[in-house]
This record gives C-alpha cells, sequence and structure tokens, in this order.
C-alpha cells in the first residue's frame, strides 16, 4: 500500500500508519511536517523521498545553503534580519532584489521583488515581516527559465526528462513548452545540474528541478520540488512514462520508465483562477471548450472545490509534429477574434529559388507534394541578391516548422549550399539550367559541396525529382505518407506496364505511327 | 450525466432512469436488451447509438442482411435450420465452413469451422443446436484481417482511425498492430468500407468494423461492434484522442476529437486468462514484470474480478518509431530465454556499396552517424553482382526499421538509383571515384535520375556529407537531432574562427611555416 500525502499535517496520520500496513510513505506536496516524517522513519516507516530531503526543501533557505555546499550554480543568496540586513544586501546585489520567504512558499506566494531600496519596506511588510523568515536572491538576469524532471528509483538509478522551457506570469507558471529551444550544448549542462542537485538529496522519486539560463550562457538553480511538478505535466501526453508513473514506478522500487517524448512537441497552458466564486470560471469555460477543436489538445480539469483567483484550476496540454505548430495551435485557441479550429496551415517544405526565371522548372516540386497533401511554400530567395533575406529565411526556417527546404538555382548556384550552411534541416538542391553550359555549371557547383555541409542534389532541372525526395524524407518518420510512396512506385509501374502491353500488342511500326 | 451500460440485462435500470437525470444512454456492450432500449427511447431516452442500431448488431444473421442490403461488400452466407440445410450450404460453399450463433457471440464464443460435412453435425452440437438459431458463412481466404474505429458524432461528422491489423488465435484477438501493414490503396479501401457500413446504422459513438483483406485484394466486412473495441485499445497511448474519449465526445454531441496517430506505431498485446483460478495469472505476471522494463510499453490489468481460460484479462500497448521496432520488443518482452530490456538497437540507417573497396570512402558515414548516435549497419549489396540480394534487401528495408539508405557505387553506379525504385525510403547516393574519368561518371550515373526515382546526391567520394544528410533527414522529425545537428555547425564555425584568429595573429608567413 502506497500512502500519498496530500495535506499539510500529516500528524494525525501518524497512528493510523501503524494500523494500516503501509509499504511506503510519500508526498504531494513538500509542506508537510518533516519533523513527523523523521519520527514516522525512526518507528520504520519507509519515506520515499526521504524526510531528510523534505526538510532540505521546504525552507528554501536552507535549500539553497544546501546546495551552495555541493557546489551546485545558484545565484547569490543571503539571510535577512531586519529591515537594516536588507538594505546592506541591497547595496551589495543592486536592484531590482528578489526577496523571498524561507518556508511555506508556493505558485507565486512568498517571493516579492523591491525595484528600488525605497520599496523594500513595503514588500517586506507584504510578505509577512521577518517572523517566519526571509532571504534574499541576486537578481538572475535569465533569458530563459529552463527545468528537468529527474526520476530517481531506490536502485539510485537516475534518468531525466527533456529540458522544457518554463514561461512565468506573476511568479506563477503560464506555459510549458517542451522540448525547450535551445541548442543541444545548454540542454547538456541543464540535465547535469539537475542530476547533480538531486544526486545530493536522499531517496527515491521525481524531482522537478527549475533553472534560470543567463545572459551569458550559464546555468544556474533556481529550486527543486521533491514530487512531479507542474513543469511535468505535458509528459502525461507526451512521454513515453508520465511522470506520475514514474514517480510512482521510483517509489515502490520498480524499474524507471523511457521519460523520453514520444511526439515531438508539447505545450502546456495553466489554467489559472480568475475572479473569486462562480464567475472565475468563465475564460476557463471558453478555453476548454475551444481546445476541444484544436488537435492535439487534451483538457484536464482538477475540479477543485474553491476557485481562487491565480490557482491553479486545470491545464491544456497540446502536442503535435513541432513546437512551431502547438505554438501555433495555443495562441489560435487564446485569440477569440481569430479563433479558427482549422487554422492555417503550416508549410512542412519550403520551396525557394534564386529568381522567379527558375518558376517554371521549380513549380513541379510543389505539383508534386500538393499531390502527396504535403503542405508547402513557394518563396523567391537569392543568395546573391538578397543575401539578408536568405539569412533570415534559412536560419530560422526549423523554428517556423519547415521541415525540408527545396532550392533551385541556375549557374554559379549558390543557393543550396549557403542555405545547407544556415539550417540543420535537409536541403535539396535542383540545378536549373542556365544559358550556357547546359546545366553542368548548376550541378557542380550545388553537388560539390565541402565535407560538413551536405546537399541532397538532384537531376538538372528535375524538380519532380525534388517534391518526391522531400516526401521520402518526411515519409522517414510518417508511415502514411511512405504508404502513399509506396503507391506511387506501384501507379508508375502499371502506366508502363500498359504501355508495354500495348506495344507488344500492336507491334512498334502502329505504336509509333497510330 | 451519461449512463453505461455494462450489464446484460438493462430493464432493472428502466425504472430508475426515469428517477434520475439521464442526459444520454449508451452501450459498453451490444448484447443489452434491444427491446426496453427501444421503450426507453419512446420514453423520450436519449440512447446512442440508437436502439434500432443495438437491434441489428446484436444479431449476427441479421447483421449480415443489413449489410448485404446496404451494398456492403461480406462473404456469402445463408441461415441454417437444421442438418439438412448446413449440408446444402456446405455443399454450396465448399470446406471449410464457417458456422455461427445468430446471438450472444463474442470474442469467439461462438464461432466454429466445420472442416468437412462429416464435422458438421458436432460442430452444430457444440455450438448448442439450432435452438438459438445458426448461419453459416462462406470461407474467406483472407490473407490479413483489418479493423477500422469510425467514429460518428450527434451532427453525423464522421471521423476515421487508422486501419490496423489484428491477429486472431483460436478466433481471439491476440495481437493488434497499428497502422496495418499495408499499401495506402487497401487502407483507402478498408477506411470507405468502414464509413459506409457505419453509415447505414443510427446513432452517435464509436464503432469498430472488423473486415477481411483477401488474396485477390477485395476488402469483405466481417462484424460490426457498436462501441469502444479491444482493436482500438492502442488509441490510448498512440492517438490524439483515445477511443473511449471519442465514444464520449460523440454521444454527448461534443466535436470530434483527431483520431491519428500521435506515434508512429503501437502494438497491442491481449493477457488472456490461463487456468482457473490463482495460477492462471502466472504467464501475465510474467509478463507484465517484464513490460516493465520495455520502453514505450504501458500495462493495462482490467482488474476483473474472476479468472477465466481466454478471458481478456489485461492487455499490453508498445508504442514506438516504426512497427518493426515495437514488433521486436514485443518479441524479446514475449520470449523469457532471450528476454533483454537493452534488446538489440534496430539500425535506423542501411548504408551499403557495391563493393568492398568502396569501404574507405563509405566507413566515413558510419563514422559520422556513430558521431550523432544514430544506429546503423554496414553492408555489401552489388546491384549488378548481387542483383537478388539488392532486391531483397531494398525492398524489405523499409520493414526492418530502416529510414534512409545509403548507397555508394563508382564507375556505372547503378546502385543508388536501383534501390531508389524499390524503396519508398529516402535514398542518398555517393559517387565513388573510380579508376577513370575521376568521378564523374560515378556522379553523372547516380545524379541523373529520371523523373519519379529521385537519388539525394552528394559530392564526390564526399560519405561523411551522405552521413550528415542522413542525420539531417532523421531530424527532420527529431527535435533533439536537430539541435545536434545545429550545435554540430556551431562546433565547425567555432574551429574555423580558431584557425582564423591563429592566422590573424601570427601572420601568413608563420601560419605556413609554423
Amino acid at each position: 500500500m502506497i500512502i500519498w500525502l496530500e495535506t499539510l499535517m500529516i500528524a494525525p496520520l501518524s497512528k493510523n500508519l501503524q494500523r494500516v500496513r503501509c509499504g511506503v510513505l510519500t508526498v504531494e506536496i513538500e509542506h508537510v511536517d518533516a519533523a513527523t516524517l523523521e519520527k514516522l522513519e525512526q518507528q520504520g516507516v519507509d519515506c520515499q523521498p526521504k524526510a531528510s530531503t523534505i526538510r532540505i526543501i521546504q525552507d528554501k533557505y536552507l535549500q539553497k545553503v544546501h546546495f551552495s555546499r555541493h557546489g551546485i550554480p545558484l545565484p547569490e543568496f543571503m539571510q535577512i534580519d531586519d529591515l537594516e540586513s536588507a538594505k546592506r544586501a541591497g547595496d551589495l546585489y543592486g536592484y531590482p532584489l528578489m526577496i523571498k520567504s524561507k518556508r511555506l512558499a508556493y505558485d507565486g506566494r512568498g517571493n516579492a521583488v523591491a525595484k528600488s531600496e525605497e520599496e523594500l519596506s513595503s514588500v517586506i511588510t507584504v510578505l509577512g515581516g521577518f517572523d517566519h523568515g526571509l532571504y534574499v536572491e541576486k537578481w538572475a538576469p535569465f533569458v530563459k527559465e529552463l527545468a528537468v524532471i529527474v526520476a530517481r528509483g531506490r536502485d539510485n538509478s537516475i534518468l531525466c526528462y527533456p529540458v522544457v522551457e518554463t514561461i512565468h506570469k506573476e511568479n506563477i507558471c503560464h506555459v510549458v513548452k517542451a522540448p525547450a529551444n535551445v541548442s543541444s550544448k545548454i540542454q547538456k549542462m541543464a540535465t547535469e545540474v539537475a542530476c547533480k542537485a538531486v544526486s545530493s538529496l536522499e531517496g527515491a522519486g521525481v524531482f522537478a528541478v527549475e533553472l534560470f539560463l543567463t545572459e551569458d550562457g550559464q546555468i544556474l538553480l533556481n529550486e527543486v520540488a521533491p514530487r512531479p511538478h507542474n513543469s511535468g505535466h505535458h509528459t502525461i501526453e507526451s512521454c513515453y512514462t508520465s511522470q506520475f508513473e514514474q514517480h510512482l514506478r521510483a517509489v515502490v522500487g520498480l524499474p524507471l520508465g523511457d521519460p523520453s517524448m514520444k511526439t515531438p512537441a508539447a505545450i502546456m497552458y495553466n489554467l489559472l483562477g480568475e475572479d473569486e466564486g462562480d464567475r472565475g470560471f468563465d475564460l476557463a469555460h471558453q478555453l476548454i471548450g475551444r481546445a476541444l477543436c484544436v488537435p492535439g489538445a487534451t483538457v484536464h480539469w482538477y475540479d477543485k472545490p474553491e476557485m481562487r483567483k491565480q490557482r491553479k484550476m486545470g491545464h491544456i496540454t497540446i502536442v503535435g509534429p513541432s513546437i512551431c505548430k502547438v505554438q501555433n495551435r495555443l495562441d489560435s485557441m487564446l485569440n477569440k477574434e481569430k479563433f479558427n479550429s482549422q487554422s492555417a496551415v503550416t508549410p512542412r517544405v519550403g520551396i525557394i529559388m534564386g529568381s522567379d526565371s527558375d518558376l517554371p522548372v521549380m513549380k513541379d516540386a510543389a505539383k508534386i507534394l500538393n499531390m502527396f497533401g504535403v503542405p508547402n511554400e513557394v518563396r523567391v530567395v537569392s543568395a546573391h541578391r538578397t543575401p539578408e533575406l536568405m539569412y533570415s529565411y534559412a536560419s530560422s526556417a526549423h523554428e517556423r516548422g519547415i521541415q525540408v527546404i527545396i532550392a533551385g538555382a541556375g549557374g554559379a548556384a549558390h543557393l543550396p549550399g549557403m542555405v545547407a550552411a544556415l539550417t540543420p534541416l535537409p536541403v535539396v538542391g535542383v540545378p536549373v539550367r542556365a544559358t550556357a553550359l547546359d546545366g553542368v555549371d548548376s550541378l557542380l557547383s550545388i553537388v560539390q559541396m565541402p565535407r560538413g555541409v551536405p546537399v541532397a542534389t538532384v537531376a538538372v532541372n528535375n524538380a519532380t525529382n525534388a517534391g518526391l525526395l522531400a516526401a521520402r524524407i518526411l515519409g522517414a518518420s510518417d508511415a502514411n505518407l511512405r504508404a502513399r510512396m509506396s503507391q506511387y512506385l506501384e501507379d508508375m509501374r502499371d502506366e508502363v506496364l500498359v504501355k508495354a502491353e500495348k506495344l507488344e500488342r500492336n507491334g512498334w511500326e502502329s505504336y509509333l505511327n497510330p
């Protein structure tokens, strides 16, 4: 039997635990009475994670001291006991200055920012004064907030979920994007810091590690939650093992499940309480209604007994083939005026050419992709005449949801190779036959790329094959598209066989002169 | 309030329905009392699907007559009333002959096969004689059994889930593979037959349409279930909207959800009851234990109060990047001796070459893929010297989980183009410099493919770029791999900048003569 604590006080439970056979005790929130947990541990109750972890985490100042001792990178911080020490901290760290309650801080409660020394006194009053313990943190000039869910089994095996980006509004988590759009170097750093932080704590379970990515590319730890967390809610729909199943696997000693994503992208949007009372459900009700028409959207309504302003009342997760696509779907869901469940189709293939004179050749790529039902866009982008446009098009294409770029050019055909140098996407090059040299110039300019930057070159003027290649590339991960490509090959065969039969039946003379 | 009927008799419920406010009445199984349903409808209870549908479906003979009248392709069938008429049916349809109970047939109960006229009498006895109604079906010489889940909303909007293959053992569904490995033409036919069948029935909900694919490529209807169905259990993990959520959306009049797959492949394995009593859980217990170590596997245990031999006690769904991969995972889970949770990695890229003399060039593709952590295999496959091997390699590669083929060849370099003609996968061609013509022969043989069959050609001898192109192709649908490719481009830039800085610092003379 697993007992999952959802209450702030566990003392009344203590007696009952001795009567029921409790296999494992775990927590849903860290704000439980750590002393009682410790007593239970001494009595032989198996707490996961350990009471020591809960004690460290529930006091944010103690948490900072702990991680600092373990060499985890953190924003600077110090305890403040009176207005004087707060002012000294302000002098040392500058403003804005983050002031935090040590205990019972949750969902933005217990955090406040003083923009100047003049604001210190009022901010401290808002936080309830010094009685319950305050400390300050140097403002972390972050460019993004990231989070990593780390699972640790009873055998100390550790697995990490993909790094996500969390977007906060008024100190409350608002949106989570998975995976975070950061370089793989940053992903690795974030994962390493998260693992190191969790390794310094005792016990099995799922831990959420919140991080800052600073302007200068550093990862700093913000705080850790010793439990499933808002930043991992997307895992229910997007990962092979949800954070909730993972927590249960971890605490009872089952093997940890695969934490990787089964959908390429996910975005989670929190439904926060609006006004007190019934009126507060207006916006949530609208959003839920619209979410039912959004492909890949799943609504979670917690059915909490009481609405409170800014309280997390539910969330909506949207999963899909790219972060761009799920972002578009979220935007259309949030924007009442423009909402349209059949929102504009995101192109998957970009067809670009150096000049509109290439269009008579390049149109064939678009025709083929339309035949296969692959959304595409057609643009003129010239390496030599619009280099800035080429730079911005190529370097941002993958963020817009483009998955393959087809580039056609003639003569000194630089467009495909230059684009390939600016994007991680596969680039298909179409050598267009120019006025001189019969296309050999275009072909060699496109195909003979240096080591490191490949262009998938097709035959001279053969944009049909470029379209087919793009469809095959997308089909590498899309069984439906692949089946249609097999059908296309079969249809081609059948067409040829009809002609072959006609030739056999009629003889070559009448075939040539019908 | 939705009332979901799980009992065989609804008459006792009839009175209660008038007391509680019943919004919609739906069924979990078609073997309910249709007369009572009809009476409820007359009393104004909203039944979805309609009582008329339940009445048609629950009598399999009536079902056949209904679909036959609506022009749905079916195996031939006729009612039998005595041994004489059974013998006449045998004479007409030949043997083996399928004999079925009209009513209460479920999970293989009520179906039996007579292999010859001599067996007729005993088979009819096993089915309980003629008292409850029997009919016969002409044996359908099917190559595969397929199924389509069709959802219809209250507004008559219709959406179909992807066609799946169902594999039966002793007339009980054993394994479901999604999507079915059939051509897109067959998928389209199956979906059309399924839609037509459901359109002939009344009311909203989810319907499962079971189909035969015959040797000559025809689709015949087997039977329809007016409810969520075993062939749709995989949708819980693999589709944007599960069949259960879809059924609820349909019957209460919400917009239907997206039925498409969010993971490329899924396989569902039924956990059937073994012996009566506790011993019957042995195998299930072992399988569940192993499933916990299989990536992408989810265990569903129904916790039915009583174990019966061949009763569906639960199921395990495995989702993953390809049907080949999930099949491998299922195989390793089922095979106790060889079970290994870290089962052999399926190659995603096949690197082939016409001769081992190409290996010094082609090895660079494998090196790059290893660097990016992409599993690959390296093989010698010659178009001219091993044409049969080439044929079988190319035409089966996608079924083995290969997603990209890299083919290298020199001189009259036919391998890449021939392979591209035999597979729907993207093929990357590497022109290997042969002894004469400096690689121009290889390049032109590979790149100048006819319309319809593209080869993604890279520079002469540049297998590094072929490996990078394969990684970019896989990265088109894999944000993680794409992020690593961006990092690779950044690292290349940094390497060049280091050299540039050294040149600037030391001057060109000392750079050339250090």
